[in-house]
């Protein structure tokens, strides 16, 4: 990118790993340099609570087992926007479709953004609808953008974070990726899987409180990176414990077998909360009671050993590296 | 799309006109029963006088005499945030990249919208990129949304216009459609014709007053458009004066050589202002004494003859309806 014109995008700037990151930091917020933006956030904490978000969806297949396109808008969003501590209130949707996309699948998605939505509380207040000429997409993108007003004080901040913080996750990781992955049919096996894709607004409601330091999303890139992402300059690590992680059987045997990192696999359904120590245990309860958080585990803690660090601590009992995700695993994933 | 799955997605659709319309009636309304959605206004107010907007661009060229898709994306969420009455503060933007795209021209469009966001006053907090395999895109598409918060009350509704109100509109019509047209270079024309691509508030908050009735910015479909969704069910029509209507020669000469409707043709940098009458001599030359209105001029009147209609007295006096494009004339323009 450093001045030679000939540098092209190419798939692992959308992989949310370490490409993506500086793709941000040296296009966008080289030129576009607001400080709220700067703060790389889920979401945009503006004047009076007020909390905005954007995302755009371009998963590929369109459907797929546990979701589809519309649902993942939706929740992704209403994901973003909560993990500010804010209440998700009202999304706006922008399509682009492709010429030659069959109305029926258009009406199942909107069906399904409808249903999301409802589940989810949020009202959809305004759209827009592009076409684009055959081979010039690939069926439906969306992008949904949202509104949500901040429900807690002090909202939370990873500058809130203290070493010796707890990192609860809410169920099993790595659920969405590995369900687009098998149903590309690439991986070459068969299992069902069902992606996590689900809007968390009403899990998070429940725990939010001012011992809550920290929360994300570990959509793109999986743990991997937001955990990278979370602890980036900090003066304080992150170590998890690989035997708290919750995986299901399904996910820990193809990872096995291919080779993939769970850490690194994308989920549209799990939050990482940061939780003063003290309070960990209830947090966890109060998050067991909701369907959403019935797998829900404490994964690890923050710590003054590795600062800027992401480290994990093996069932074998040694320690390596949490590397941020580095090319195009999964590009298209949601 | 009335119960047959084999119904498609065609250019028409995207196009501003009927085909749009009803697309976004039979489809995202019939499902997504919001009352505020149903208002179809160019942005949702919400509570609190706030004013949510969103706007997906996917023009083609990526850059054009006088403009390029990121002063587009910026300038068409402020202008539909604008035209609802309200100040547009802060902008999202979600970019949809195609793989090989030259990171060089993403720097311009990066660039292109930093200066248009600070010639506005808005601030762009939030971001986010996706990346699509070559030939699953067109380079660079960018949703905008924005926020921003009523500054006048009552605020403008055509619910609020009255016979006898008049419309003003701040320059010549049909320049960035007619841009676009040149700079794709399929007229087999050769003029250089500079889109009017421009973010309104500056103009309209001169203005802003509760003797504005309505605004809305004439953008796909053009003034055509625009006018028939204006008068659609309302118990007043709209004239136009053909001899009153803003046209360069340039944009008059090749419309009459190629047959095009001017009143048909995206703007995106005009204004249409439905005024009380007594007031509008006095909001017209508000509006001339800015650098985007100095071409300013009253172009018609709402009027009782025409229920639901809107009609072109013509220069020789005669009368006809301005009908709402119906096709894909313009595919891609913004």
């Amino acid at each position: 990118m450093r001045g030679t014109n000939s540098d092209k995008i190419t798939l692992a700037h959308g992989g949310g790993g370490a490409k993506t990151e500086r793709l941000i930091r040296e296009v966008f917020q080289n030129y576009l340099k607001d400080p709220v933006l700067s703060e790389m956030d889920d979401g945009a904490l503006v004047e009076d609570g007020l909390v905005l978000s954007t995302d755009s969806f371009v998963v590929n297949p369109l459907f797929f087992p546990g979701g589809d396109i519309g649902r993942l808008a939706v929740s992704g969003t209403i994901n973003d926007i909560a993990v500010m501590g804010a209440r998700p209130l009202y999304l706006t949707l922008g399509f682009i479709l492709e010429e030659g996309l069959s109305l029926d699948v258009l009406e199942r998605v909107v069906k399904s953004i409808s249903a999301t939505a409802e589940e989810a509380g949020v009202r959809i207040v305004a759209g827009d609808t592009k076409v684009v000429e055959r081979g010039k997409g690939d069926g439906i993108y969306i992008n949904s953008s949202g509104l949500g007003r901040l429900e807690i004080s002090p909202p939370p901040r990873r500058e809130r974070i203290k070493p010796g913080d707890l990192v609860i996750i809410n169920g099993p990781v790595g659920l969405h990726g590995m369900a687009i992955l098998l149903s590309r049919g690439e991986l070459g096996l068969e299992a069902e899987i069902k992606s996590d894709v689900a809007p968390l607004w009403g899990l998070i409601k429940e725990v939010l409180s001012p011992e809550i330091k920290f929360m994300r999303d570990p959509t793109r890139g999986g743990l991997a990176a937001v955990l990278n992402e979370t602890v980036e300059g900090m003066e304080f690590g992150v170590r998890l414990w690989e035997e708290n992680i919750p995986l299901t059987e399904e996910v820990e045997g193809i990872c096995e077998v291919l080779g993939f990192d769970p850490l690194q696999l994308p989920n549209e359904g799990k939050v990482l909360v940061f939780v003063e120590r003290e309070r960990a245990e209830e947090v966890l309860e109060k998050m067991r009671t909701h369907p959403l958080g019935r797998a829900s585990a404490i994964i690890g803690e923050a710590t003054e050993e590795y600062p800027g660090k992401a480290v994990l601590k093996t069932r074998a009992g040694t320690h390596r590296i949490i590397e941020p995700p580095m090319g195009e695993l999964l590009p298209r994933i949601c």
